[in-house]
């Protein structure tokens, strides 16, 4: 009853912003993202009648109430799922800061249903994963398949799920992601999603998405960097003037945010095809070529703003860790 | 043949962004100011068949040719109307930095007009001198009443242009400015207008500049600083909202312009009454109460960002310096 799962990070070309039922998770509108191999978290489950009540670590420390809460809802998820009632012990580790811009939540739930699913003993399909990852955190459901997803905008819990549309290897772009602070985010992405819809520009932003996304997966599929580039920078701008007109307004960048964002725009004149997108965070995600990687690195490196560079390419969705498997 | 007239920079509440004609700068919407008591430009023009070339100074200096030519073109339409067709000398300072979102072509066009046509021997009533400023800069044509301003939503050059709705001392509110660069903007504010229309919530917002004005107007007649200050601040994050999402975007904050909007809030929420504003560059305007103008200075003045603090009072429009006026 005990299993360890590691699952990736992922970024959203087209995002996922407001909801269109909040306790399944549904989105107001499918998106398109790319898992990210090196930003990762490792999960252990081990479900036991020793344990009195569920305990979960994260980094070594314990968690704010409600986001405790919200990880033993999850497990409630699989506990009734796998017809057992037992407590769990959950320990997980991320090998990059939370609550900064790098969907954490996304790699947390996802590690966290696909341990937690083979600990009690069930074999849920890639599909079954991702709806049940999304129940945990919705972008979660991306972090299930491998490489290019898509998550589909389906209405029910059974049709929202993601989908692998190219594999990690169809395409050498890069997600070289700049840190520019550990600070952890005033207001919780959750907590944001829930007033989209006061943004006067809502409607319209969802209206086009549909349009919008199958744009982008013929430009992944034609591997057109340029227009890709471009579209995901827009689309990023676009997230947070929603974000900017809700109420009340979510400001989430930060003045080193804003610095990469404006250089960004001038390496590109410069001759650096570089575009940015940005989360519900500070840190910023600097879209390449692979062949491009070592000069983003390097114009990163002259920032005193930049805390830390982390590469990632187009990555694996989430595994079991085959040497700590003790059942399944 | 010689005047020389003093005009306010405004500040617009409700934000002037696109335009309906491009040649006679019609705006895509009315919109609500107030004139600034102390950022003013003073402006001496003088026709004479002596001069062979019209001749242009701006803070001491020459001006880049396009701006240079937008002031001829204009000091051409006041000959037009004077029947005249001597060329001008044209002697023009502002107390404050241009270019940074300060709005210095609107003090500047608005004292260019009064002292042009008083020197060109013409005796413009208030609306004439607001909807020939309108042609040489669209918010030059608020900088012409006193007090607190509304640009009439006409559709024809004979309807678009402002109005008192409240004098100065209506209401004892303040705009203290922070500044926090003196760079000049990279794209100018007529240049950015023109692609407008190219943000997918262009048209939503225009749909609702209405009823916002009517609302607005509304919260000064009932003196409601704090609504008032809600709607002035969401307004502004509407405009930055538009401008990300044209295309090209458009961003004009700075790193300082993010850290003073995010600490706005921060002090709004320690209890001190404050609001920001932002035109089309990164300075920013702090709007409280008179009675907090020293407590909001003392915030800016701890933060390095800040180079200089410019408190302004709902000011006087534009008027004639006497003591220089040969003629009319």
């Amino acid at each position: 009853m005990k299993a360890t799962a590691i699952a990736p990070s992922n970024i959203a070309f087209t995002k996922y912003w407001g909801r269109k039922d909040e306790i399944l998770r549904l989105p107001a509108n499918g998106s398109i993202s790319m898992c990210l191999s090196d930003l990762l978290t490792t999960t252990t489950v081990e479900f036991s009648p020793d344990y009195k009540q569920d305990e979960v670590t994260i980094n070594g420390g314990g968690l704010e109430e409600d986001e405790a809460q919200r990880v033993i809802k999850h497990l409630d998820r699989v506990r009734s799922l796998a017809g057992i009632d037992t407590r769990a012990k959950v320990v997980s580790e991320n090998n990059f800061p939370s609550g900064t811009g790098l969907s954490s939540s996304a790699s947390g739930f996802a590690a966290l249903t696909f341990a937690a699913s083979k600990a009690a003993g069930l074999d849920l399909s890639e599909k079954e994963l991702s709806i049940l990852a999304r129940q945990g955190s919705g972008s979660a459901c991306r972090s299930i398949p491998s490489g290019f997803v898509e998550w589909l905008d389906g209405d029910s819990s059974e049709t929202s799920y993601s989908v692998q549309i190219f594999p990690p290897n169809y395409w050498k772009i890069a997600d070289v992601v700049a840190v520019v602070s550990t600070d952890k985010k005033e207001v919780s992405t959750s907590v944001g999603q829930q007033s989209a819809q006061s943004s006067p520009f809502m409607e319209v932003r969802l209206s086009n998405m549909r349009e919008k996304n199958e744009r982008i997966k013929k430009l992944i599929a034609d591997k057109n960097f340029e227009e890709f580039g471009e579209l995901v920078e827009a689309e990023a701008l676009e997230l947070h003037s929603i974000m900017l007109t809700q109420r009340p307004a979510l400001i989430y960048w930060t003045p080193g945010t804003l610095t990469i964002m404006k250089l960004c725009g001038r390496w590109r004149a410069e001759g650096l095809e570089v575009y940015f997108t940005i989360n519900t965070g500070q840190d910023i995600h600097l879209i390449c070529e692979a062949e491009n990687i070592d000069k983003v690195k390097g114009k990163l490196k002259e920032l005193e703003e930049v805390k830390d560079i982390i590469v990632n390419f187009p990555g694996e969705g989430t595994r079991l860790l085959k040497n700590h498997l003790f059942n399944g």
